[in-house]
């Protein structure tokens, strides 16, 4: 961990960081992006598995007008992903218009507004399959040479899209393994998954919106406890039984990056994010609040959100919600 | 019109913008900040019309999974209200990582990420009620001495709102005068809503999203025809007649103001929305896609927006969705 | 020229601007990025003339403690290259920190600072040779598929600049012809340089810094008079004359481009920037404040100036000064 | 130390980090903003004591063309001083324009610029006298009530600096404490730049530019070790004597903040800042490359530098220079 965290605090030092976070030539043959079914043209992967039917279907099942707000502040001095990480830079906001100082009986009308900027990747977001990619190329074989302009990429940016409404899941691995929250770096497997989900008695069906509980937001927002790189999160098995099997639409996590960190692959430093994003189209939910939905024991959901169309952009924040619907079973 | 540009122009080259904004001290006496009856701590206002039940009431009418979106792409070189008018940043998006050049065979991770800058008020957003005060203070007598510092405002920014589920109305006041797009300034007057309302066959209820075509979007994205200062919209005492007779719980509208510019009113270059976010309480979405709406004649739905809690921000970026209900007559 | 702002208003809204800038396959053959004299490792091209020789002659002529301001003021509204032709970002300063406001008998300590973001090309801003390329390449046969990461080249950025100290020699080409300002779009040839040379009783030397005179900034700071792609500048040939036959060792001009624009050369928008980087190795500096030294018929002075080691930067801002020397005649 | 370091990291997730960087209000009466001798109208202070005269002094003292340069690069990942302390954002530059990917002989010209954003008290700085005030008044008693509006002062800001051009002289207290760096937060005391002084044989003279060396630079730019709240500097007593008695015009250290850090009085967290700003009209630079001058034992040399004339801001990025001069002795 130790050795990780000098090499990332050298690399941002660098001029070329993309060029050094990749890996070595001896990755399997095997892993190339992956060719979407759904034509030559998808850039959503498997958000295609939405259709007016399956929203429907899932919104009048809505039986209560209780929100649950998945989302988070977003906050100078919050807690981020990658800026310790990469050197990215940090969620800030500043004042354009402010009523000004002075005697304010003068002025009548006060005025204000503010600039945000960000990492697209800071507070509760989605990732694009734009994010990662493998040998240049992201999702549906489009490489970087051909799409990658100076400010973005032309494919699979934010811009693309839809509104998310679909059945929601929350495993709360957290609570099936009788702890606050999971150790650092703890790798979840497809057992851990299994386990919770009998003891919740909630079963995974197709076109899903799977919510993963560490609970590591019981230490939001104390930066020293919530950092990238010794988070817990979702190992690459169960990311694999998630996406193969059970056929999950979207994932998502209560952590700064899904997976858990650092990974065991030396030649890759984020082989969930490439495996979901690349190879599978499946995109991902970071910095849930799911805190919420574990204290009331609910599990199942509409699940609701519509990213930013932020024009080429590899994510966008967003502030899911979650209505209790009507069991299933 | 001229004046008021060239005014404008001058304006963003003081250091004292906000003050010289401010008008003179003749304003009606009367016009003050209001006091919230929903008591002291108020910070949104009419939000507070909505209710588990009302949520739940215009959820299960829902009766289609057909989605409208209602919000528009952010983009490099994008339409906004203010960078022109006032001097105010653009919406930049730029790379922070990306899959390095050269051999691309030696690299088997391929990462992309990126940083976004704008003013808050860009693109699709809400309003929230710190945006525009009254003598220094914003609604429910929260003074900017108390309450505003180096950063934002501690009282009513975007991120004490709650994702918004209500019913959405449309007045296509555009296709009951018969026009593509209302004429350069125009003001929208009560007649106006009340003849699109009756042509339409839609009745307003308390506590709607009421949204407002004037057809301006017709122009999306065409810089030259979309400013600020030469926009029409909402009048004055269409605004009253929304908020304090039919009760509206949140207006919209497809421009980048929201009211008629420039104001008649030498004191108040924005009287309605001081009017609406100061005295009543009333937040306010602008730059809404409201086209497909039209074309299908949807002018009831369910409204759900999710505004980012960007903690003290007078603004939010929103991407809203309508989905078509059963009509409630 | 209508045409030119046509297509650039265009170009601003696709995401692949560099792309779209890059003109025809057709430009002649010859037009290559150059080799550096100076070895494989140069990235600085011609301010290698400089010694600790050269920088003492000049120093020692130095006869007076009077100092000439080069530099302009950076302020929100200012003019600027490239918002309004590239969109690209505006400047822009806003606050980080700032006394609180109530009651200030209660606060010792009254704290302000503040963040700027700005295009580097932006106020009195010197070109490094990394700015223009050919062919994918820039000078000293560097390419970007090698040297360009996601943050900037490794290659003759700003922070490989040495302070500049030489001989400066004003070419008041404005006052030579009699104008106050130059046409929009008027050509400087080497016919207007040498007429005013001798109108001025000035010659040239190798290594001196050249700036020329348009008048320009007499309309400074009025962004309706000051646009890129209707200024006047330096010409094709009389660029060549300075660098080949002159031996300048620094160019520099009262515009916001060095050079007249538009560019006749339907196959490069910008025919002396490329030139001057890429295949001569001469930086340039934009936006000087020359009037003064006009007014005092100063045309003969040391030039001082250090660029802000901006690593992997195209541009850096400046503020050079001008010092008055003994005449070497 | 660490309840500093624990109160810091709460400051900056709050809202009105201003408001709670104050002290209580036992400040002894005597600490107020001071008037400038200058007149009621001056925003400079003790610059005002350059003049023509003492200029060409200097410059006519210049006796070699070898230049010391005094700025450090700037770059993504760069200590800094604010970003760790305050929540302020980092040092970041991002590509507007690059050479489109792909087959780059279709492409003749490569244009590649960039955006930087940055805290103005970045990298090499001066510190302008609108940075620290008292009871929220500034140098000269400006109060933030009528000069300070949502962008920045009106008063002293950068723009307002003129080009600096003084005898600078080192005082290398690391060398004669025989340390290669003074220990964590050690506080240089007057005897300890007394006896510097006579080590080197150097003596101060009215007008000086005063450079503290404490040897911080053999660190840099490790971000590990260069940390603002632990950092050796300047003493109270030290910085009195500067001004004061030998009556300085602008200090100068080698380090991220001027002063030794945590101070000792619970009211102040920067009373030498305060000091000297806001009490004594003495600008001063932080983050001074010092190494150079130590090595080579040059103690006396001509200093210049250009602050760029940010409007409003309270400090510039500078990259000054040293050139060595004849012995006054």
């Amino acid at each position: 961990m130790q050795d990780l965290m000098n090499q990332t605090r050298k690399l941002f030092a660098a001029t070329h960081l993309a060029a050094t976070l990749a890996g070595s030539p001896v990755f399997a043959a095997g892993e190339q992006v992956g060719e979407s079914p759904w034509g030559p043209e998808d850039e959503i992967g498997t958000l295609n598995m939405m259709s007016d039917a399956s929203r429907l279907e899932i919104l009048q099942r809505i039986d209560a007008g209780r929100i649950y707000d998945l989302g988070v502040d977003l906050f100078v001095g919050m807690p981020d992903c990658c800026s310790a990480a990469f050197g990215d830079p940090t969620y800030q906001m500043m004042m354009l218009h402010a009523p000004a100082r002075g005697d304010g009986s003068k002025e009548l009308l006060s005025h204000s507004s503010e600039a945000i900027s960000m990492n697209t990747h800071t507070g509760t977001h989605i990732d694009t399959l734009s994010h990662f990619g493998l040998h240049g190329k992201i999702w549906n074989n489009v490489s970087a040479d051909e799409a990658q302009g100076a400010r973005g990429w032309a494919k699979s940016g934010a811009d693309k899209y839809p509104p998310i409404i679909a059945r929601g899941v929350l495993i709360d691995v957290a609570r099936a393994k009788g702890v606050d929250v999971l150790p650092a770096s703890y790798t979840i497997t497809v057992d851990d998954l299994k386990t919770a989900l009998d003891a919740q008695g909630t079963s995974l069906q197709e076109g899903d919106v799977v919510l993963i509980r560490t609970g590591q937001m019981q230490h939001w927002p104390d930066r020293s406890k919530l950092a990238l790189f010794s988070q817990s999160g979702l190992g690459l098995d169960a990311a694999k039984w998630l996406a193969e099997e059970q056929k999950a639409m979207v994932l998502g996590a209560d952590n700064l990056g899904l997976e858990s960190f650092p990974s065991t692959n030396p030649d890759n430093f984020a082989p969930v994010h490439s495996y979901l994003l690349a190879q599978k189209g499946v995109s991902f939910i970071e910095l849930l609040w799911l805190e919420d939905l574990a204290r009331d024991g609910v599990h199942e959901f509409a699940f609701i959100t519509s990213p930013l169309k932020l024009r080429g952009a590899t994510g966008s924040p967003i502030r899911p919600i979650a209505v209790p619907i009507r069991s299933s079973r």
